[in-house]
């Protein structure tokens, strides 16, 4: 009988020391940086480069990558902010108390949380720091954040459309070495919430059947976690307009793409058998119509995880199938700092074509183009895009 | 300093051999039973005994408990049946080949879970044979199951409220000491599913905070079960009407009784801190209102189960809470072996008033009575009724 | 930058329905097995196939797989008996009763478990029946078993080298699609074992750096589960004259294979880092060797699985490496039902050269060349060796 | 029937906010410390108290609890160091830095860990910071901690035998209501090893039988754990010499205490069933016996944990009794935050007569005589020693 020859195994490199360049001796009075100042308005500043505290530094943006939330940030009328909290870049500058606390020397090349956590509280101190109440902006309206934080709140550099990004004492960093390359790193975030929401939240393992609904890069990223969890089956659900992202996601493993509709259950069945999927993963929508399907479409005993959620009281949900069929639903937002470390370990594996994902790259003067390129503005497709902040 | 002297530590006594008496030389031509034959009827019946075959057996009813699920049986327009799943007595016949599956003997003494789970499929020979679909009613309208079967299929005696209940060959049985009175044992089913749902699916640990809706046999069980997982402030919520049931609540270790209303959340606030409680069962409704309530008072990374749930899509559900405070919300139904065992253990420690919950006994031409009384028909509050079937 | 191209998704097959032969009308009134006689002692013989009760069955043996402890039972002086627990067949009768409690029906082809659990004790009830007691020589003399109980305990057919093994009542049967050749299916048994110790003991997930000690059909099954469950370094050592076991181990998914040697912490450390390996599985010795070996090469707070032990006590084990490195160190024999299907459902997918460790195929007469195979005696590299008992 | 009457219960009091009290306005010059100049040497000395940084902060110690660590200290001729690492007290100076980071102000009453970690690692990253290597004094000789760090590394005052301690910016604080006695306060870190060895780590739930060897104050904590889980059975085993050690086992909730000898394993196997116990904890020794009397008694998939470990190699280990049980054995050390919580809650509770623990408390000028105490060198029994380094 013949039989199919596996892959050769290719090992996943020993981890490499992170790199050191040379940092910059002396850092600019001013840096660039592409500040929202309202509805869909994003010009070029230059704004004042603060002084380096003992407790915090400064990062030299080598790219940001552009997150959902900021299309969504993009859409509202917001005080003027820089965004950007996918970064990744050399730790130009720290304090002598930030290098102790983060265990990171000047020139060190990082990739940065899009978190602030507090740091002492219950959560902070064991480990979900991504659970923070004092860092969660919709328990705190003060809450610090990556990307997010307002222009007004000194010193004005939190997000990655710059050249330069302050690195409060909170920051939490992440060792990364130079053959990554930056564009692939800021992936480190979308894909650590993939292995976040599908191995750690969604315990996936050796043989599972996988639904996952929303072909975005946080769609994809649960593609790659759930196909080195060992899913065996990998069907992956978009829209019409998605055709671009469903062919990466089979790319990078999904067993099947389906296209959203009223014969989307029938189809699932005919994959999984009749008694559904083992998880359920909504990165689209968490509305009537996800949660309705998912719901009915796990088998019973399994598990759903709800990253994405619809912020209205929704109507009609069949919660007796929750009871009726043991199901565990679980809320899930982000990332813990494992989660963040064996993405990139997966990125530095380079095991999967994660150019596919890297669809588009733009300058500071082009940050919005970026945006609106995640927000399907464009007439190219677009997975996950760039910031590059450093002249080139 | 005065401290308070704690409990003197009260040993769980080493489990007892199971008792065994001698059982009745002949078994009887017919037995008496009291038959459902309609809504809101049972009459009195004499039903033939079938003969015991090599894979089966029949028991000596001691003690049926009442269930709230017989309620809902009792006001539907249902075949005749024999109602009675929470049964205990006296193995009176044994087939040479059930003794060997079940590890009895004519004689002994045991307790008999509601379920006939087919024993072969995954859940079942996962331990989780309280998900085998072959058993579910709900996934298979021909499963058998005691206390619901009807009638027609042979040989009839499927419901405790009988002198003699068939003991099929797919039943599952506990040893049960004599030390532990009929009606007592009758608990053990509603207090596994306490166990299961309040430490094995909630998690409830030391010092935990458990907020549980719903005071009747299945609330106060989780009362007794977090107790005994240590939990450090329980609140149970009832109605108006379940004055009776909140006070035994307290006697069996709730820390605060809440009557439902407008003020619940705030009241809970007050005893739990502003951040909501760790774990939330409800057994009462799963309706808007609970759900809404739940939702709404439970901790971020908190966990809820949901074992009661209305069989209509509810409206208005603030799913996003799932997501925002990382829930973790759990469909429940019905226990495992290990549960039941470790009721049986909690029931012969003695160490709770569980007479309290034993509030109404009945004879097999009263088993209406016992019924009516679950449901709060009578003008005597009743939490948990038993009909004991041997003439008296 | 080029990236190298993934494995194009292998969508595992829809689980089958399990083939249904004709089976044969009539029994034979004698089969032919290979009897253990003595130490190294195997002789061809002619036993009565008894009758079928309605609670019991025969299985028509297609091939029984040889386990490292047949090796064992093969070097002993023990009473005549029937080897062979691997058992895979067309169940050629199967009594009413049976036929329900195991949801099968004649001509059903199925794998067979070794054990035969009681069904009722606590650990059957809980889907553990691997350490039911009563089935577990070594805690009962009377222990039955498959492959091992005696031809003196009626009726005689206990091991799968023989054309026909009796399926006592207790028996746990797998289906068995028609699409997996027969002697791949005697791995159901080795491979479920690398699944429990790997994924669900040792809680191997991906990027995982696990290390196998022993490259036998248990070490390679260790080495596909780790690979399925996403280990990103499978580390796997050996002895000398393991060279084809090692390098079919490079073949199923081992990053590195390495000869046992006073180098070997050496080498381990400079694959996996100083810190060392997150998992051990020790299928070789549980020697002083291998033991301290395992405590040294794990990391902080890693794991360790023992399904091999040596039976006399060890010396100088450094049980304070346990305490200062927080490891988990478990004990393991045996499968779950789940993790038989779960390499049921590996096989059948034909993702994996398994032919490759189906080295050696006899016939009953030639069954102790089988086991001398397995034992390393013959002048072949044999992995799995299986006995084909039919007539061919 | 007579049915005893259960604890009323005991509200778990809501958190309290921590207490805030005015701070010194100035710090003295110096501080008095009581310094561990050699083996079995202690004197009192004056030391400068170092100015106070924007990163770390100065506390004034209540009071310092005696370790078993610190007897082993005490016991050898180190370089001259100040002990004690069970600290609690009032923050006297905090830099503006290390309030953030820490989360108190100036005056907040606190409860000390004994660990520095380093704050990035992945350890400190997942909240299992006492597994930091960089901490962690067997595998980095330069590690700093609480009470053992000697007076050579600047600024000296790392021990809580003194006036003042050091906080360096790494500290782990705990917020402590000003109703916990300091002396009982300082038994957070033992009680809270009970809770993370028991609990956390042994998985002790409701009704388990739980065997503890050793009954020091860690073995107590490990008791009050086990009852606060709902152990339903708590054996913990002694020597002759700890009549009074088990006499206050008993009042804070073991059921039985047993003197280690020949009989030990008999007596053990009347109270627990001839299978064994559920859960071992070894405080004591971890030694040929321990380990032994430990795989021997504990029940088959039973759970084990090791604190306690002898630092040479054993001989006779019957690491079979591992496989063939199927055990899982742990190695602990120390605490985690949540632990470290929970002991603080519990003892606010009152619920437990800890002054029974509570045995002696000296001035500065005495803090040998509370480490001799501890060792059992004097003539009255000691569990637990506290030094009050404030003048009285």
């Amino acid at each position: 009988m013949t039989q199919p020859t596996p892959t050769p195994p290719t090992p996943t490199p020993t981890p490499t020391t992170p790199t050191r360049t040379t940092p910059p001796t002396t850092l600019p009075a001013t840096t660039l940086a592409a500040v929202m100042t309202g509805r869909r308005r994003m010009e070029l500043r230059e704004l004042p480069v603060p002084p380096v505290n003992p407790e915090d530094g400064l990062l030299a943006v080598e790219a940001a990558g552009v997150c959902g939330a900021d299309v969504g940030f993009y859409g509202q009328d917001l005080s003027p902010r820089v965004l950007g909290h996918e970064n990744v870049g050399i730790v130009a500058a720290a304090g002598r108390i930030a290098q102790d606390r983060w265990g990171v020397r000047e020139g060190d090349r990082v990739a940065i949380e899009e978190y602030l956590p507090c740091g002492h509280c219950d959560f902070c101190r064991s480990g979900e720091y991504r659970s923070c109440l004092e860092s969660d902006a919709s328990a705190n309206p003060d809450a610090l954040r990556f990307g997010s934080t307002p222009l007004t709140t000194a010193p004005a550099l939190w997000g990655g459309y710059s050249q330069y990004l302050y690195l409060h004492a909170r920051s939490v960093l992440h060792p990364l070495p130079s053959s990554i390359p930056a564009v692939q790193a800021t992936l480190a975030l979308p894909i650590g919430n993939g292995y976040q929401w599908t191995y750690l939240d969604g315990g996936v393992g050796p043989g599972d059947c996988v639904l996952i609904f929303g072909p975005g890069q946080q769609g994809l990223a649960c593609v790659l976690a759930a196909r080195e969890a060992g899913a065996g089956q990998i069907i992956i659900v978009g829209l019409e307009r998605d055709a671009a992202r469903l062919a990466a996601a089979t790319k990078l493993g999904a067993h099947h793409t389906l296209v959203a509709g009223e014969d989307l259950p029938e189809r699932v069945r005919a994959i999984a058998g009749p008694a559904g999927v083992d998880v359920t993963i909504d990165t689209a929508a968490g509305n009537e119509q996800t949660v309705g399907q998912a719901l009915d479409l796990t088998r019973k005993r399994g598990r759903l995880v709800f990253p994405a959620a619809t912020k209205r009281p929704l109507a009609g949900v069949d919660f007796f199938k929750i009871t009726r069929k043991h199901l565990t639903v679980k809320g899930a937002r982000g990332h813990s700092y494992a989660a963040v470390e064996w993405a990139i370990a997966l990125i530095g594996s380079q095991r999967y074509p994660l150019d596919l994902m890297c669809s588009l790259e733009c300058g500071l003067e082009d940050a919005d183009r970026a945006v609106r390129g995640t927000a399907g503005e464009l007439d190219i497709p677009v997975i996950h895009a760039a910031v590059l902040p450093q002249p080139r």
